[in-house]
């Protein structure tokens, strides 16, 4: 029953009905105005903006007053500068909008004073039941409820749920999110916390039927026991994936004139991802990498890898850079290292673990590399593979093509979480990879990401098998 | 007169007059082929392909022992397979080649009795003043003397020299050097290193006059005193910068059956690392990053970071990235402070360091970030600079060129080791950045990549102040 309470408390923040954009002005700096005209361009249905000058702006009639928007509200933001924020908020909640987006900065995270400003406004919207999202943030994105407050942002919708303390970092993320090829579900930047807060969001998310996978940002958190229980809960059946800023003795200071939350040392941030099962990264790089893992993989039964390879260079970095995050490369059993012996014949120099397919590997990937991932997705020995790929000396699309479905159909069949090393620069043909990239098979250029990756979702995975 | 010696030395190797494709096929995966093609591709001017069936290879008279070549050689590239091995070295030794190179494995990597073989071998080559790269190697690349070996390889020449102890990283470190903006002065593949090896290698590119920047893929040292003695002498005058393969236990088996050099422990490589001024990575990502930050920024007077953004979710994860790296992001002195608030008035968040400008300095930088950038170059307590760009709402060449132009001249002017962090995702506008690529202000995606290559840069001038 809680899990419907959520979806239904935030419903006036991702699918709002009406938008009312208070402060919005003709400064093309003004956030109002960007969301105007951006929700004005992917149709979104009802829009107020409020400034005391009243008029028009791109054809659409502007209140002069809040009270007078001939309409219910369900979202308001608010871009009027910090001192008529009280006063804002008063007229938003007499008028029973149900939530507002502070855009305004300048409250907690600006010391006591701010602080205390902050907590009135909050009073004062909760005396009517109206929710606050902020200060300092930029608020929602939902593209089925074309909710779209950027023109820049994709208008499709996908599976991967964000959250950003940071509003630039929204936008940031969503973007990111787009280039690796999947898309958001929803976003959301929520800044100081100072009502709704990044926990709202992720149990929000977590309960998305459209949401696969959770990405965030997050900063201070300001309620860690309610973090605990509801991302333990959550990262059951969808994982949350965290970059957490302000980590560090200068972050901290940092993030406190940013967001104003709470900074969490590192110990403690560690132990409480260990019990939520929050895969924690430190860097968008590796934000990105593992959300494309653990998106498309199911979880793995252990932390064993086999590495293959063509090129010998890349199976050692490839060994190292796995060891060093703790994964295992175990020797291949000796049954498997017959067939591989015999099959391969003498063209590979190692069969053991790291798999060497040597050059004849590299250029016939459709004979060599299908056949050791075959072979090796039987071995006991191995939880996870990491078959690497150099490239063809030269593109050909219907070859590349067959290679691609060929490798695919392999990998799919063997059942082996598996992500591919493709270390191959811009400019050399890429063959099969670029079928491949379009698939649910993850390819990373270096093999250090690719280990980042595996050894992610080993993490993932075992806090699954602990329950 | 010793640093005359070794460009005299390796002159075979790197300006060869002639070459010979020893054990050259028709089979197109053989290496000679592949040799044969390109060569005659770029005009270099003298090859001779040996074969015993003798005939005629792309127009190019095949002779059928090394014997008849009626021609001096200095460079011969053996791919016989191993067994012929010794007889060819035989033969080409015999005949007075310079220095061949062998393609051939089997050898040192692949147990005793391959050891065996590789030490007669050199032995034979040795009793007539025969040089060997190898085994298991593709030998030099050098564009100015038209050896370029693959026909996807770039034929102009730069100043970054390559080494690396396997064939296949040679070719994707040039290509990866070429996609950074830079061009490769020389590169070289040694394979186990049995006679001349990467320390001889490091010696003849820290002393040849079109290198500025030395980068390695190395598994395994054979000598590890004189790697000690060279390289200490090398980083006097350029940074040597090295991806370090096989020092997990995994790594170390993978490498020992891939080069067959001998493997050292992370302790012993991190104290030459240290001693020598060589700067160690870990991924070739870092390679490249590192590269870039050495090749064009002078040192740097010690490790104190200014970080100026526009959002201020950048400027917490940009001052973690720096604090985890050991990095120092000091108070900026109230002198600065009182500058930047007089100058930048009320549109900025931060004036400590982090300095976060807003978004005004987003949409402003050719003010907002020129102005930072010049009183922050003043600061004595700033070492390095790190501005974080994040792209204009749109691309205007011109006014994008401008604004590159006032932000690389302020960079110039206040003479502090610069990096930028660009975190702007593909499609998003690109603005200024797309100008400042093109400059010798290295641009990094991420600020934790940003972070590292000063971090990088920090502990080489380090070094060359500790001489």
């Amino acid at each position: 029953m809680r899990d419907r309470n959520i979806i239904d408390e935030l419903s006036p923040v991702f699918y709002p009905r009406s938008i009312a954009l208070v402060g919005i002005s003709n400064n093309f700096t003004n956030v109002g105005q960007m969301f105007l005209h951006s929700l004005l361009a992917v149709g979104f249905p009802k829009i107020y903006p409020v400034n005391p000058k009243g008029g028009e702006m791109a054809g659409v009639p502007v209140y002069s007053t809040i009270e007078q928007i001939p309409d219910e509200v369900d979202l308001a933001l608010i871009t009027v500068p910090r001192e008529s924020v009280l006063e804002a908020t008063r007229e938003c909640a007499k008028k029973g909008v149900k939530v507002l987006v502070l855009y305004s900065g300048g409250f907690g995270e600006a010391g006591p004073e701010g602080r205390q400003l902050e907590q009135e406004v909050v009073r004062v919207a909760h005396e009517r039941g109206t929710r606050i999202i902020g200060p300092n943030c930029v608020g929602p994105f939902n593209p089925s409820a074309k909710l779209i407050p950027q023109y820049i942002l994709p208008r499709e919708s996908g599976h991967v749920g964000i959250i950003s303390h940071s509003g630039f970092l929204l936008y940031y993320l969503i973007m990111s999110v787009t280039d690796t090829g999947l898309l958001p579900s929803k976003g959301i930047s929520c800044g100081s916390d100072c009502d709704l807060s990044c926990v709202d969001f992720i149990d929000y998310l977590g309960n998305d039927q459209e949401t696969k996978v959770i990405i965030a940002y997050l900063e201070g958190i300001r309620d860690g026991a309610r973090l605990l229980r509801t991302a333990r809960e959550i990262s059951h059946s969808k994982p949350i994936i965290v970059y957490k800023g302000g980590h560090t003795d200068a972050g901290m200071k940092a993030s406190a004139s940013h967001t104003g939350t709470l900074a969490v040392s590192t110990s403690i941030w560690e132990t409480l991802c260990k019990q939520t099962g929050i895969v924690s990264v430190d860097s968008f790089e590796q934000l990105m990498d593992t959300m494309l893992a653990l998106y498309h993989l199911k979880a793995a039964k252990g932390k064993r890898v086999a590495i293959i390879t063509t090129p010998g260079g890349l199976a050692v970095t490839a060994t190292d850079a796995c060891r060093k995050l703790g994964l295992e490369i175990p020797r291949l059993t000796q049954e498997t290292q017959n067939q591989l012996s015999e099959i391969l014949e003498n063209v590979g120099t190692s069969v053991v673990n790291p798999v060497d397919l040597g050059m004849i590997g590299a250029l016939h990937p459709d004979t060599y590399m299908k056949e050791a991932i075959r072979i090796i997705s039987h071995d006991p020995n191995i939880d996870m593979l990491m078959p690497a790929f150099t490239g063809p000396p030269f593109d050909d699309d219907e070859k590349d093509k067959r290679t691609a479905d060929i490798i695919l159909n392999e990998i799919a069949v063997g059942g082996k979480p598996t992500v591919i090393c493709g270390a191959i620069p811009e400019g050399w043909s890429r063959g099969e990879l670029r079928f491949i990239e379009k698939s649910n098979v993850p390819v990373y250029p270096d093999p250090k990401r690719a280990a980042v990756a595996l050894a992610k979702l080993a993490e993932y995975s075992e806090f699954l098998r602990s329950l």
